[in-house]
């Protein structure tokens, strides 16, 4: 291993090559390397350097460190893919790679950090934050949400209206509530949207219609003939497609909701990750009494952490403030308190600069990997999120492709579930779960999947 | 000062003489006291003792410490209470001394063994917990849960019929839902109870029934008249009247639900404060398949934290877990690990005891309050809980007891509020919130306000 002087940094030098060697099987894996000392000694370089390329491939998942052992080649690595997939009993098993969409990676959770806000929090915290509290949340997080989303989406948000949920899938059930409560009924959905979103809605008593979505986003000349009472849409990034709702829909949808008394419930679930551009500006900006603006942290920090926010508009607020209280008089303080914290000292700016790079990373390797073994295949969405979708030819059985990447121990996901009417098969592939060096196995299998059900 | 030989712990005696110094106005409020160093040299004891009385009467809210400056005499001590309680505007600012029942004084909140908790729990935890999880909640907390209800309520708790709640209002919507998914649609409800918590049964969707209360606690013969097809009852501790279920109602409740089919829901929300006997075992463990078991951290540790839990039936944990899973996708998983470590390690016991002590100083403080300014009323209720009953004479206007007292600065709540059918003028002193320097003062207010009204 040599590092050139002048071509590039040489901490991306030794990112390089050492990701190159782990790639092509040069360094096997569970092979250790050497101690950062030891090759910065050998490189010429310093030892931060080393220690900086170890940190980020670990976080990419080509490494593993441990403290007070050696760092190692991660072991899901080619080496370890020669295992046959025998089928039947292993689709019954976790799958060795899987293409789950919907999720980030929870092993990036900057647990150091997060344990930081916590600390800060319970030092400083009013002795009467601990006790029953605004059914809206904390102050402190209203305030700090009501910043960041103005500064980072464009939100338009008074911290008199956010309310702070125990995530989108909560937010949703009280809004469903509020909206029955408002005597509205019939709400738009997008086709094909999240399946347990949709049910989330129906659950609560709401009549859910679809709305076709192409390349430009929600068809809103549909709204217009459906009329319903509200929309629900996730404009900046659609699930599943990953298309975004174009300006002169954006315009459209606004101008619907202010001539019939229409609300628009804008999911803005994943926005932050956007790779080749800036991230589209949030609708509820340009209208704010017009949306109920619903985001979470579950794609950015945690799903485990169940936190979320509304910022809704003032003719709905009372009746979504009510829902709250009577579901659970508040979400828990301490954790909003971190959150407020987080957000304020640009924690999670810091979080998604680091977790963009990695995820932008595995995008390109699934891409490419995608080219190298199924390059018939024209990946869509790939701008933004932690998924994309894969359009399958017409005749193919999505369900067929789906099982056989079971047996082959492939955790495969396709459009089809999240779908209202029947449409053409098509793969999700989410790559927030699975790290680089799974990717390109992963893509030959699921390659091999589609041509044998084909 | 001085100290005797032979008269109780040394400790106890300084408490006790700077107890009644602060008491008797020796000590005025604010007043600095001599560094724990100087007390100690002046008394010829060891600096630990009086750092121990310092740290007691600090809990108790008779003296204020501050890191790196002197203890002081609390401000809300007599000295204070010579304002004359104006009327009208007074009545709409925070009184001066609140009886407000239904709450921990949140001051005691141990902060640095939950930041400890919160360390461990985010060190420890796999991956997995960061992600979508079991809608239960974390199974570490599960079985913390069936370990620790198991040893100190008697509860005969499996980790798989544990279900994790954002406390008590969440978990009464939650069974709401799955009792009338099971097809049960009457719940009798004691009277008086907490008005709030059956407002949440009533929102959502049961038919609330009321059933008297006497001193050995609901009457269960009422209850085989209503025939209705859940019990919601407190038997270790009633609110707001404080009574224990007596032995054979607890056997002919149980007898109903066998017999019937019934279900008996279990509020044991402060049975952790007993003052002087062991506490009453919960009913749950007598019958595990005919009770849903409900409790919370929101008198033990703070409302805040919105933790609780249920242990539910077979018959009905289907259902349950489905609701859970639809209201919100699970509670926030870090404060869950942070409580299974607190109570794995015995924290909350410890806290407790530490608390507990502090109660019962309050209560005992309050009864002999009672008894020197109020000498015709006769408390009930006192052993248990956070507050007592007081029992006006019949032809009291409880309104205008309460009306005359808010004038007063005083926060006094009546027993009315939670009537379901109206009864006797009674007034509800919770203690649990005001220190007790205030409550001598308080008491001879709200006397006032007594006897002002009658």
């Amino acid at each position: 291993m040599r590092l050139q002087p002048g071509a590039g940094s040489r901490r991306a030098q030794l990112e390089e090559q050492l990701r190159e060697a782990i790639r092509g099987g040069r360094l096997a894996a569970g092979a250790a390397l050497p101690s950062s000392r030891a090759l910065a000694r050998e490189l010429g370089v310093s030892r931060g350097v080393v220690v900086d390329a170890y940190a980020q491939l670990s976080a990419e998942g080509y490494l593993v460190a441990r403290q007070g052992a050696a760092t190692r080649v991660a072991g899901a690595g080619p080496a370890s893919a020669s295992s046959p997939g025998a089928a039947g009993a292993a689709a019954d098993r976790p799958p060795r790679f899987d293409f789950r969409p919907g999720g980030p990676d929870v092993s990036l959770f900057p647990r150091a950090a997060w344990l930081a806000s916590l600390r800060r929090a319970l030092r400083d915290a009013p002795d009467a934050r601990f006790d029953y509290g605004d059914p809206r949340g904390a102050p402190e997080l209203r305030a700090a949400l009501a910043r960041y989303l103005g500064r980072v989406r464009g939100v338009a948000a008074d911290p008199e209206v956010v309310v702070v949920t125990s995530g989108m899938a909560q937010g949703m059930a009280l809004l469903a509530r509020a909206l029955l409560a408002r005597g509205a009924r019939r709400i738009a959905v997008e086709d094909p949207s999240s399946a347990p979103g949709r049910e989330q809605l129906s659950a609560n008593g709401l009549d859910v219609v679809p709305v076709p979505v192409d390349a430009d986003g929600l068809q809103v000349d549909v709204v217009e003939r459906l009329a319903p009472d509200v929309v629900f849409a996730a404009p900046a990034h659609q699930f599943p497609l990953g298309v975004v709702l174009a300006p002169e829909r954006r315009a459209a949808l606004i101008d619907w909701a202010a001539r019939t008394g229409g609300l628009i419930l804008e999911d803005d679930y994943d926005a932050e990750y956007r790779y080749d551009r800036a991230p589209v500006g949030a609708v509820q900006g340009l209208a704010p009494e017009l949306v109920v603006y619903a985001g979470s942290v579950s794609k950015t920090l945690a799903p485990g952490l169940r936190l979320g926010w509304m910022v809704v508009p003032e003719s709905i607020a009372a009746a979504t403030i009510a829902a709250k209280a009577s579901d659970d008089l508040g979400t828990p303080v301490v954790e909003q308190l971190a959150l407020a914290d987080f957000l304020e000292r640009g924690e999670l700016d810091r979080h998604l600069r680091r977790t963009r790079g990695v995820y932008r990373s595995r995008r390109d390797a699934l891409v490419a990997a995608l080219s190298r073994h199924l390059p018939e295949a024209v990946p869509a969405g790939v701008a933004a999120g932690l998924h994309l979708v894969v359009h399958l030819p017409p005749e193919t059985d999505e369900v067929a492709v789906l099982a056989r990447a079971r047996e082959r121990g492939i955790g495969l996901y396709g459009l089809s579930e999240h779908r209202m009417k029947p449409g053409p098969p098509a793969l999700l592939l989410g790559y927030g779960r699975i790290t680089e060096p799974a990717i390109d196995v992963g893509a030959a299998e699921l390659a091999a999947a589609v041509r044998y059900a084909a």
